[in-house]
């Protein structure tokens, strides 16, 4: 009996132990998500997969935040109506819901905030929100899908833009292999990516890369030590706060999926993660990191992509006879 | 013994006589598919979804053959590499295995020629094949892939059409509710559908729209009573024979989840069944046809609605640092 305790307290004295080492880590693993409202998730993952809700009918959300590919479009800038070029890089939706706030310049607060951005943007889908919910007003499959989510049919853009939200909330991507390390599988990464672990700790990226979603919780300017010089005309947080020390300075990207949401920076600039860790030391810590040092981050980086979105295609419920033409070339 | 022998004679009898029933009927159940070779199929799925395929890296064969929306992008013409309008309506991937040809014009005689001609159209995806290939070639995980399905890593565009194929070749709908009436549910049907079904047989829709694709099967004129008139300028077959009389002739569609493929028309120029149904009836037949007739045939056209496609959002292999960058603005 005195030996089976001494052996449970051991044990609890032993998980206690590598919860707090874990505790310790500036980052920390991310959770699996828990979906509150199952059909709300199903509506927002079509509306997502649906160009209607662009004038055009060819962009969808998932057109620039492509789940097949991390998230992102993998082009420094995006394409919207008409092939205009977008001003920014598009981030990553993986996981956007464990941001500060959403956009690069954090001009909404939250995931429902910013899915009614795009929608509108004569940049971008180049619709508006009435016409939007036209759309799916003159589709009836919607509009009982939208009955059984709120209880009435009727359907207004902030029901539309909850429920994208919705979706956009169980988008994580748990189980890393930087996840599964930190969850105490000393297996799950190699001796490099270690190396580059602690290199990405002991050189200070962790100041603003740490947390769950290893950014995003912070606006930091781009080039703190040196200037960054880029021909991208944004200005940041400026735009929002008005504030001239907000100048340059943006939301912390993500580093979840790295390896997935090339090319990087708010401009795209850096085609790969090498060239990334390379800007960030010199621009960010003042810190020339050797190509060893580089490889070894990098090696660290590509440890963070994690299981990826997993549910099947989803089937759009077709226009009727009633429901608004798009105008891709008016 | 006797009784036992009489009864199962009977119900052979039986079997044979709605066998036969069904196979008098002009159009036929579709059959579900029978994937040969499942490596390829997974690999053609990512393909086909891949923009990579494209210079822009924003346009993979999905973007106009949307899987979401019936194998099409429910537009009248496509749009393509830097908004480019297409020539024509996009046509249906769904059942395409089973037409005759492939494109409106039948220039393509089969899915693997089909696959390689929008990568390498200037209006379209805007790529070369050599070019589709060498970003292919630089990613392992791609690699890894062609060599489990082709038994050697190379990488051709011949094998990248083939595994695009292979995947096209599953993308057929079977057991819609008309299929589910032709094997012998009669309750599949309503009384306006099968009213609808029987127009459409004694008015001669069936003399180009049969076979298991209700069309696909056929090359015929469009405007055979009366002209066609369009501002399109798509001549049709003449494009590919040579032939004076060829002029204006054009594949038959598949009438498979028309409800799905709208608008209508090699121009997309008839937005709803109704007007489709309208003008055949004036134009290729000479028939004009009562607003009740053109309800029940509308009606009957919604029962060819199958069982859309049903898999899993394929999850793309990344880039790699050498991997050639997409241009979308150049």
């Amino acid at each position: 009996m005195k030996k089976t305790l001494h052996w449970a307290l051991s044990g609890a004295l032993l998980a206690s132990v590598a919860g707090m080492a874990s505790a310790a880590e500036p980052i920390q693993p991310i959770a699996a998500a828990k979906p509150g409202n199952p059909a709300m998730v199903e509506l927002g993952k079509k509306l997502f997969f649906d160009p209607r809700l662009s004038k055009s009918g060819f962009i969808s959300c998932n057109s620039c935040h492509n789940l097949s590919m991390g998230g992102s479009d993998n082009l420094k800038t995006s394409i919207g109506d008409h092939w205009q070029q977008g001003p920014i890089n598009s981030p990553t939706v993986l996981n956007s819901r464990l941001n500060l706030a959403q956009f690069w310049d954090g001009r909404a607060k939250d995931l429902k905030e910013q899915a009614g951005g795009p929608i509108a943007n004569p940049k971008e889908m180049a619709f508006s929100h009435a016409l939007a919910v036209d759309v799916l007003r003159s589709i009836p499959q919607y509009v009982n899908e939208f009955k059984k989510v709120y209880g009435e049919p009727a359907i207004d853009i902030g029901k539309v833009t909850t429920a994208i939200a919705a979706f956009e909330d169980t988008l994580v991507t748990p189980d890393s292999r930087f996840d599964q390390w930190l969850k105490g599988n000393k297996k799950a990464l190699s001796a490099q990516e270690l190396r580059g672990y602690q290199t990405f700790k002991n050189s200070g990226c962790v100041a603003c890369h740490n947390g769950p979603n290893v950014g995003g919780n912070s606006f930091q300017k781009m080039g703190q030590v040196e200037p960054y010089k880029t021909s991208n005309p944004a200005e940041g947080r400026v735009a929002v706060t008005g504030k001239d020390a907000d100048r340059f300075t943006f939301k912390v990207p993500t580093l979840r999926n790295v390896e997935l949401t090339y090319p990087y920076f708010h401009d795209g600039e850096a085609a790969t993660l090498a060239q990334a860790v390379d800007v960030m030391g010199r621009l960010q810590l003042g810190k020339k990191f050797t190509e060893q040092e580089i490889g070894d981050v990098v090696s660290f980086l590509k440890t963070l992509t994690g299981k990826q979105p997993d549910f099947k295609l989803p089937i759009l419920p077709p226009s009727t006879d009633s429901t608004p033409r798009p105008r891709p070339f008016d």
